[in-house]
């Protein structure tokens, strides 16, 4: 990509703002990120894209120099501004942070993407609730191959443009993704994976899981999509998961994803280890003296013990969340190197059962 | 001192529940910190010094092998703590945190910080809100003096028992400092300064300063009473200051600092820079790209801009408390480091006027 290599499978942080919660770039560096995610809807309502395009795009605005994925920002409209309404144009919406009207359609979607400059920008596509009747998700899915056209269509034209256009296009090499839709049918699914091949994009990826359907349902729609993409371009698996989850979701042919839930757990005190999840709020860990987990070598698990990291979770310390934070991506990239590794020598399915016997050895809640 | 050497005059950032707020111990170390301070008072009541003391004292609890110097407690359960009562004996207080009884007399307060192992402990002392009557001024002053001596010889007892007595001693190489009182009264300043002299401690601080009095009533209590302290041990002003104080009472003879401006100030968007405060707030930033303080070295300066930070800092990110703090602590410890250089060369009198040009420069709400 223009600003580097992306090893995949590869684990995305969520840098929702410009910014991965509760950590520095040198971090993510150091533990491993090679390609963060930025929120369209947060970054187009505060700084601003145009902002942000003045700055010389995103990667410049934030300090961070190697490769960024945006979203379309349609996934924030359905879920978190107020008072949405769609039409085949796009949707209306208000903004959660100072009510004011703003639209986002796929054309637009493709204008901040320019503006942000980002290595691969998304499709605006509709996001729909789980669960969904086969009308509803049929109708939404054909709604979004057609927004997929416009948004690869008007894509090709801003960017042929450049800097010509009335869009500051602030990374010639932006690559474009599909997205698949279909909810749970996999009839829908094949559809939306022909069509989307069809407009033709530099990668695919699958939309509208892990929204609350049985995780069964989830691996087998993965396994049956993920087979009509091509194997030559990236499959990226949208919003997942677990660690589980990547084991299992690399083991059908993903290639990319993207989840809040390391940092957002670690700021919650949930941690991920090699031996499953751990609470570290619960007493048990009062006067553990142990590291969160042995066999990591990050900074959190190298200096701290479970004793003090419960007492600053517990004290409200922002260092917490920080060190909570630096642990959990470390595991969730770490665990991503460990299968490129584990791929390159061919050892994979070794490694994804005994990864899963370990982390299936402590309950959520311990 | 037992965990290390210190370089006066020196900084020590504050560390008040075994965490300097929003800094990784990593970052301390790389800005420059040989020493910080952490708050008996909170470390007492939660996460407990006898759960520290199990651990095997503060530095290894919180994970940070260099010198720390704690406080009595007495500040908090004058400032903080509910429901307060005292007497000859020492103060009857409610926690803030869960309305529990407690008592802190000279003798206990020198117990947990000798749970605590810190390098560093400080007497208990009487501490008197600004203004205050002369009366009262010298009455706090002679309980603080008699407190003193009661400190020291608990202390030499707990010391000498060692592992023997009922308090688990974590540190045998311990200090332990007098406090002079006196309020703006110098007569008061210069017998509290004898009295506590006469005791005989490894240092000498100067505490009731830096609490609402007159910027040049500060340094003139400073200019008085520093001259009355052995210039052979360390002399250590309580709670000040901004950068210019700093400059201002090493040239009055003061080697020891500790204040939560750098730290609580970032959390709150104000930075400290070579040509003065800057707050980061401003929308005269919110297009900014230079750094904080073009002559800063540290990670925030050398790789984040005016503009990123205000976003960070309106978009409410945690990051904007790391990164801001991160370079106020960088612009503490890098004054100190200055000073010494300039004391060791000779040039500090060019240096201190220098300083002060600079930091005036900008208004305080610029």
């Amino acid at each position: 990509m223009p600003h580097g290599t992306v090893q995949t499978p590869a684990f995305m942080p969520v840098g929702t703002q410009g910014s991965v919660k509760a950590t520095l770039h040198r971090d993510l560096e150091q533990a491993g990120a090679q390609i963060i995610l930025g929120n369209t809807y947060h970054l187009y309502l505060r700084p601003g894209d145009q902002l942000i395009a003045r700055r010389g795009g995103l990667h410049r605005f934030i300090g961070w120099p190697h490769p960024i994925l945006t979203d379309s920002g349609g996934y924030q409209v359905f879920s978190l501004a107020g008072r949405r309404k769609i039409d085949e144009q796009g949707a209306e919406f208000r903004s959660h942070l100072d009510g004011s009207l703003h639209r986002l359609s796929p054309e637009s979607a493709v204008d901040i993407q320019a503006r942000l400059g980002s290595d691969i920008a998304m499709v605006l596509d509709e996001c729909l609730a789980y669960p969904a009747s086969r009308d509803e998700t049929a109708q939404s899915m054909e709604r979004s191959v057609r927004w997929a056209a416009r948004c690869r269509a008007h894509f090709r034209q801003v960017l042929d443009a450049g800097a010509a256009a009335d869009v500051a296009v602030m990374n010639l090499g932006q690559a474009q993704f599909g997205i698949v839709q279909g909810g749970v049918f996999q009839d829908l699914r094949d559809q939306s994976a022909d069509a989307t091949i069809a407009i033709g994009f530099e990668g695919y990826a699958i939309g509208g899981l892990s929204v609350g359907e049985p995780i069964d349902l989830m691996y087998s729609v993965v396994s049956d999509t993920v087979r009509r993409l091509p194997e030559d371009q990236p499959r990226y698996l949208m919003g997942a998961g677990t660690p589980e989850d990547l084991v299992e979701c690399v083991a059908r042919g993903i290639d990319m994803f993207d989840c809040v839930l390391p940092t957002r757990n670690a700021r919650n005190g949930q941690l991920f280890t090699s031996e499953g999840r751990i609470n570290i709020k619960n007493a048990r860990y009062a006067e553990d003296d142990g590291p969160i987990d042995p066999a990591c070598g990050c900074y959190t698990c190298r200096t701290h013990s479970r004793a003090y990291l419960r007492h600053l979770y517990l004290a409200g310390e922002m260092t917490a969340g920080s060190l909570n934070t630096l642990h959990n991506l470390t595991f969730y990239l770490d665990t991503m190197r460990r299968i490129r590794e584990a791929i390159t020598l061919r050892t994979f399915d070794k490694f994804r059962q005994e990864f899963l016997r370990s982390a299936s050895r402590l309950s959520p809640n311990s």
